[in-house]
């Protein structure tokens, strides 16, 4: 196990940005290396960072590098990709995002680079597959974001629907990141209380829970339309995810993993509970889900696999 | 609601000052001012935090001083008694608490004190029913510490147990903090997952747990036996109680609450999970006991008030 | 005082929001609330900080709304204002900008707003004088960014070249936060040692500290040359100037105060080190400039002078 | 450059105990290990600990165990000797702690430690000289903890005194952790402004911070008479340098140093400004004493000398 934190960052968009400049406050990364294809752009946001560092927690070494850089990295984060635009959907620019994803992948392997890939490129549950079939690299030491940031916008909004704590909102949003992920209610508490037998006891109804899915499945757009796009709420979530992973938490996030039968489905990469760690996934949370909710799983899966087959594999 | 991030720590034994310590790392109070009949003894404590300030975590005031300090604090915290030796029970000190709550208490309340009272001293629900009586605070307004720590230690042990971080280990210990306390296991979840269901998948058995549910339990007196007595783990259990309180959290902790038939008992003081906000505790979160559970509730409460009738009632 | 730590921010541009982001990970306020002429791009960006919230340090309320949330706000920041394009002075938008704070200011006191105004709209030493005027509040509760981001690129390029922590870097950018800025070397250490005797020990020439003052007088230009603008690094540095302010920090910073001859100057606001706490400014710290550095800070002062007569008074 | 964060912890006593149980609180280090010659005392410390972590900052393995778990640690932190009592000075216990020491370190060594070791036992200068001639360790890499509280203890103090945060106060002690430390007040700042000429400004006299200085030197000695021990002012300084140490941070505290002719004196540890990173000691900066504290420092380094060729050297 390699003990540097050093963490890559390939694609300094916003997504990527936001999460690089979040870690300045959290701290527990020792070094920070931003790439970009446009050079002097991501130049230009090391720079901004730096100019940071004197009011950062910790100490830390932030600059611009080339893939070489990825050699001794822990982490490498994929951010790079083309944008989503309002009216499109994360389909949309899938074959685009591809090509981008396959050359990035190759470009970080050429390194040496023998850590852990998490991909937030859309459409991310593809785009992991594809940085992991590129790679090479155990499945386990690819992740994608998921539903992290759904599964985020959902405990926020449960937490003030029913004025607790989003700490003690356990709820999951499973499937792709996108239109047809879903929430399995029979598996949500609050505390150790039962979500559906404290609604009962609160006369409140199932139906607000649908209208909160409903908030945080339209949630990028309604993003989009107000301020064209969406990074502070996913920045935050894969610093997240990146603590997880360096700080060997064997937490549970909500992250696209490769499915090998643990939800009756094989071969791609999907948002669903695992246990996170150094090495990576260490396991999928395997959930009991009722026929409604694996249904939707299911088509959420056979989606993305006829994605994967039609339009991703004949580019790999 | 009183802004101000005022702490006054009455009782400068370990427990006390393993909390006020804990405030220079985690900043979160503006000023932390310590009292104690030994006043040389908080003054000197007040000192040995002092020069710990130039490397703390953001800026506070650190002082000692008498209990007109308590006029505008936001939280006092009791951790006043005499210490628990080894051989001597929780209950065995009761008689000689109450004296000394009951007179921390009015010196408490005549400086016009109008905050949120957390009382730390053993044995706790019994002193946390003296604290509220003398005061005649709102009883939501008077927290006991409960089993803030025995609830910290069954989440630390099951943790390592099934090798999952504690932030995702869902499960209370409910009762008397003490002898008589148990744990609710149907309502233990590992992330969104039942407990006994991940128990059956791995292969796992239920006598584990109560295996570790015992040492929880022993866990106080296996401290004394090793250390004479135990403060860092109740230290950093009342800093994240003050901080739900301060913070205006609405988390759920499992802490000493006043019974007013939410688990079909009342009249006392006792462990319960709770929604822990500014104004203090804003509800107890009622789980559905099973008979097992239930019958240990109540036996719970039945030796509490009788303590209560019979030792602490007469000399208030 | 107001002990509340609410915070408004008037402008969601990335300046602002690179401050109001980094609250998510530094923690330190109760409430934040967005507040923009576009008001569908302050919602926006409250949903997205929402999101980030269940992985944020420390509870908080982020939310948009109108000006009347100033009403109890300890501090509004303002950030409001055109942004600066490339081969634009931050003197070209003085006018269109002077007549944006006017605005918002009147806004902000009509809500009966009695906390602490930041200002960080560009050019900012004016600015904060347009807003100080339209205000009517006391002097001191008026603050401008002044040159705390440029003191902050100093010490991060002092670091780099000396090789020590910024921590040590104890040198302030004063005059002007523009073009006319300067650092008064002989008043610069590392630790508790003289900079210009360290540098000579080491064997190194002024000459290229002269080149580190060139590079952080550039610095703007150069980050506008490679990613369009530049918020990162101001978004912590206006965090930290909120922290110093509702901590009651009683820290300097070089931040820009309204002169009464501290520096031989009166009737303007510029950046000077000054001592920051929850009052606003409690003092101006004076250094005895030496000729050159005076005649550089006169300078600065007589244009900015010129520019407040001749352009921003006839507007107010 | 072992890149783990291992922490070793030899001494479990109140000044060990104080920094360990502050990592749970700050972060930064993975892994924590408590060795004491009482082993039950180790194991109960570490359970106490343990009990803690849900309340945490950060992930953190933490346990007590034999000296083997130095082998791959990155700083070992020896706090193990006799605990100074009422009336005894920091001297009369060289004898006896020289012996503890070297078994100390011998048995850290036959681990195949090759990290970093911290020595805060006292006599510290001399128990610092000890360990490093013990362990045959380069000198940069064994640390004394020096006049690290000294220091704070002076900085905390003209903090209260100058009201200015600690943070702009730059100050030394220098010389023996002990009664002939002292103050090179001609090299003090309070921001970029020399301490002297802020006094003449304020109208305020040296001899308050020769009042100052009397406080710290008898800081020790006040607090045994108040609290028969020290130790939370300690152990937020251990626990600064040791993430100077594992942070790389290049950061300039006063600790014990090998001396090696920097202020004209040879072959003893003596407490001076260095530089610290993940080698340990980088530098020793050099003040340009005047010849009072030179005197000073002479007087204190011939105490020393004495001491370590009288007592210790026939000791090793």
């Amino acid at each position: 196990m390699n003990e540097k934190r050093k963490l890559v960052l390939v694609g300094t968009g916003f997504v990527g940005m936001s999460m690089a400049y979040s870690f300045l406050s959290t701290g527990g990364i020792d070094e920070l290396v931003l790439i970009d294809v446009n050079e002097a752009k991501a130049e230009g946001e090391a720079m901004d960072l730096q100019h940071g560092l004197p009011y950062a927690r910790g100490k830390m070494v932030v600059k611009s590098g080339g893939y070489e850089e990825c050699k001794d990295a822990s982490v490498v984060v994929i951010t790079a990709g083309v944008t989503m635009k309002e009216g499109e959907t994360r389909l949309d620019i899938a074959a685009k995002d591809t090509m981008i994803i396959k050359s990035v992948t190759e470009n970080i392997m050429k390194s040496g680079f023998d850590g852990i890939i998490v991909v937030a490129s859309n459409p991310v549950d593809s785009m992991t597959y594809v940085a992991q079939k590129v790679s090479g690299l155990p499945k386990e030491r690819v992740i994608g974001s998921g539903t992290i940031l759904d599964t985020a916008r959902l405990r926020y909004l449960m937490s003030e629907y029913l004025n607790i704590s989003s700490n003690n909102i356990h709820a999951y949003i499973m499937g792709e990141h996108g239109d047809s992920s879903f929430v399995p209610w029979t598996h949500a508490y609050v505390g150790c209380k039962n979500l559906l037998e404290l609604l009962d006891e609160k006369g409140k109804d199932l139906s607000d829970l649908h209208g909160i899915y409903e908030q945080v499945q339209q949630a990028g757009y309604e993003l989009i339309k107000r301020k064209k796009s969406t990074y502070y709420g996913i920045g935050l979530s894969l610093n997240r995810l990146v603590h997880a992973i360096l700080d060997d938490e064997n937490v549970i996030l909500t992250v696209s993993c490769y499915q090998e039968g643990e939800y009756g489905q094989e071969g791609l990469y999907i948002g669903v509970p695992a246990v996170i760690n150094r090495q990576g996934i260490r396991e999928i949370v395997k959930l009991d889900l009722n026929e409604v909710d694996q249904a939707k799983f299911d088509a959420s899966c056979k989606a993305l696999k006829e994605l994967n087959t039609d339009v991703i594999d004949p580019l790999l």
